[in-house]
């Protein structure tokens, strides 16, 4: 399936409202990169939030039978920040969400996080306190495929 | 000027070549928050890195003659990444993007960094080693406008 940069815009929109209606406007976003970057960057705008974070949770696959995530590039939440949203554009096995959730929970007790996602899949270790669609297919996500398809018709 | 996503992906393949041609793929990208965080999504997807960092650069304005700038969130650059790409969407007056560089130069001096923007002001401190469009009127990019005006057509 191919996810438009007008679906996004779409559901970009209700989950923002989803967020709002919950916990009002966030104090800080973090995403994890890549996959949040773009719907940080809006939201961030949308929400006139200037506390933008990224932080970067790379899996080692190794010979045995887990492979191990290691996060990197943890952003600084400050104090006065209570209420912080991580965002993704999905949540797949819900290995690296679950990381970052218990990570940033234990390092900065006292603000709390929520996880809003655009696709939720179905069988996934956790569900996000936000998102929007459950994810069956593939999805070609616009900004993975729109520059590669471009290149190829030019 | 409305800038929108069909103009953003053009310019993005343009930046891409002209990075390529002077440094070929960079090992890892840092955008500066808010501004270059969809760009690099985009461009850490096209060059597969997952080293996809951002930083946040924040300008305290007080009541003396200069702001002060923050910088936040410094990423960690590993030593096996030699050619790094810092990205913005515009240089306006060169103010954050020369004092990112300065940090960034003196923190990872085993590294090597070059500024990519899309939009340049002629007028700015500096000049980005890779820009495709000199920035004359005003600019309306689709990431700060789109939503604001889905929300109110809806």
């Amino acid at each position: 399936m191919y996810y438009s940069y007008e679906d996004f815009l779409k559901d970009l929109m209700i989950l923002k409202d989803k967020v709002e209606k919950q916990i009002g406007i966030p104090d800080a976003l973090v995403c994890i990169a890549r996959g949040g970057m773009t719907m940080s960057h809006m939201l961030g705008l949308a929400w006139n939030i200037r506390a933008v974070y990224s932080l970067n949770a790379i899996s080692y696959s190794d010979h045995k039978v887990q492979s191990s995530l290691i996060l990197e590039n943890m952003p600084v939440i400050k104090k006065e920040h209570k209420k912080i949203l991580i965002l993704d554009e999905i949540i797949d096995s819900g290995n690296s969400a679950s990381v970052v959730m218990q990570k940033l929970r234990s390092s900065f007790p006292e603000s709390s996080f929520s996880i809003g996602v655009i696709f939720q899949k179905p069988n996934a270790k956790i569900v996000a306190d936000y998102f929007v669609r459950e994810a069956g297919e593939w999805i070609d996500f616009f900004w993975e495929v729109d520059m590669l398809n471009r290149a190829s018709n030019d």
